[in-house]
């Protein structure tokens, strides 16, 4: 029988399909397989040489010579400069488009991706997303900052270069204000964090752990709301990302490196998302709130179901897929 | 400049992205065309002449001779019979996988859709739906029934053949729980339903209505959260599906091959999911609740940004979106 799994920290349940669960083997090249890239490709405009068809520059690493990393603003962005305005009729409420769109080109070589770089790229990489996440909140029309990765076009995204994106928004998502609030309750009726209270049981437990160091635990969720939708969560408490520590920071990259490396071995390049999910950096103090990282490879589509009720059908089995990713080689 | 904008009903905000904003007729033909295929396919499950391929059959029409709609459980059932039984380590919540997952074959013909049926046959479509919205909410096990349908596989079905399905699960959802909340704070605040004042609203400004005829209204909502996402709220005030009138039923199956026929016409057969969103019958007369059918055409992809924030962003403007659908012609 299938079993309904209540997800405490965005409190979906989540019905575990065992009557119609697959062999983790089974999520293998759910797409057509990518066709090969080059190293460099003179129409990419992040590609190194074609930096005048990108929109100025805000950062770049090294800051003379050739780079390794650039962060732009974004060609086609989704919120821009101006006065943040709020209008209302009485009834509806708008805001005016206002805020933060960066590209972070990760690096300079087109076909690169994380799980082929070297760990002290992806610290580099880690350290700009800091930087440009701090200074994005210096803005004062900013309330919310998401940095998120897509990769693949089934993540939606077209553009094989590996970049990550940061949008800061002039208005908090009810979604994050919601999870506020039921960490807020966590609180009320244990006095614990209640992401901290998951790690220690996941550690306990070890059934669902994938990678387990001094600062993170990458482990899938207790109710993943998707076939292997992963969470790395900071040992530390700390409610934003900002916080990061340089030895933090090392181990991060580490398990960042080894979990999309096993997707990329045990299921061929899948395409996925990542996410930071974090407060702002003046509420790091916070005793409740707690940053983690989710990783949803995108394996499964979401349909009338999920779109009409919010809840989540996984046709996978969360201890079977930490099993079969924590065996998976990486060469 | 980009305009965000709060969607009243779901409370989150969308940012309508007017600098990479696409024209209406670019949303088209965004897959590959569907191969052509046949009214009857000897392997369908879903066929006449297949019967003893499904699980048993829960309702029939006729009763007798040849069959216009079948009822049948799901072959995978995400839930099954069984106790309901909640299940908690103290930390943990679980609930046993018991429920009802239903499949409506909505038409003997395999390769036939809303769009080209005869609007009687969609009449008798409704009306079943009705019959086992009510029939699922009589097992006292289920808490809350969600009616949907999965159209192309970009919608997330396989299976061509014309069906919807039902899913009745024991608990419910917190999306759900949320929306009324929020409704109910709308109610307190004004003393009226949300989803009335939203109708009277849309039908005094005229700019995002599709259809309006006595009993319904088609529009794109003000903030609607992806290209063509649209809405059909019944005028008469009604929290529960299962209190729509005969009346209400021709009126809605003509709203519904209306929108789908010009969908499929105006952008050419697009994936697309639809669903009831209903209180349960015994609530029909709640003061503040409304159901409605939502309808979402799968014409972009929810990617990183939407997965960490529960915001979108939406390429097409509403307004633009309804002058193009009310434009197009229906053969």
């Amino acid at each position: 029988m299938s079993e309904l799994r209540l997800n405490l920290v965005t409190r979906e349940w989540v019905i575990i399909a065992s009557e119609r669960a697959k062999r983790p083997m089974d999520f293998m090249n759910a797409r057509p397989e990518r066709p090969q890239s080059p190293p460099f490709l003179s129409s990419c405009p992040f590609c190194p040489g074609n930096e005048l068809r990108t929109p100025p520059e805000q950062f770049r690493l090294p800051a003379d010579g050739a780079w390794k990393i650039r962060v732009v603003s974004n060609k086609y962005p989704a919120l821009t400069d101006g006065e943040r305005k709020r209008m209302t009729d009485g009834f509806r409420r708008a805001v005016t488009g206002v805020g933060v769109h960066e590209i972070i080109i990760e690096n300079p070589v087109h076909n690169m991706t994380i799980s082929s770089m070297d760990q002290r790229d992806i610290e580099e990489i880690l350290r700009t997303y800091r930087r440009r996440f701090i200074a994005a909140h210096m803005d004062p029309r900013v309330e919310h900052v998401i940095i998120f990765k897509n990769h693949g076009e089934g993540a939606g995204t077209s553009l094989l270069h590996p970049h990550t994106q940061l949008i800061g928004t002039p208005v908090v998502p009810v979604q994050f204000r919601e999870r506020v609030q039921s960490a807020m309750h966590f609180f009320d009726d244990t006095g614990d964090c209640l992401l901290c209270s998951i790690l220690k049981k996941e550690m306990d437990e070890g059934v669902r752990v994938v990678n387990d160091t001094e600062h993170f635990l990458t482990f899938i969720p207790y109710a993943a709301l998707s076939p292997f939708h992963t969470w790395i969560f900071p040992k530390r408490h700390s409610a934003a990302f900002s916080s990061i520590t340089e030895d933090e920071i090392t181990d991060l990259a580490f398990h960042l490196k080894t979990i999309l490396s096993k997707f990329y071995y045990g299921l061929e390049d899948p395409d996925f998302n990542y996410v930071i999910k974090s407060s702002r950096p003046e509420d790091a103090d916070n005793e409740y709130c707690h940053w983690y990282l989710s990783i949803v490879p995108r394996l499964s589509k979401a349909a009338g179901f999920e779109l009409g009720s919010g809840m989540f059908i996984n046709t996978s089995i969360p201890e079977k897929s930490a099993e079969f990713i924590r065996s998976v080689r990486v060469e």
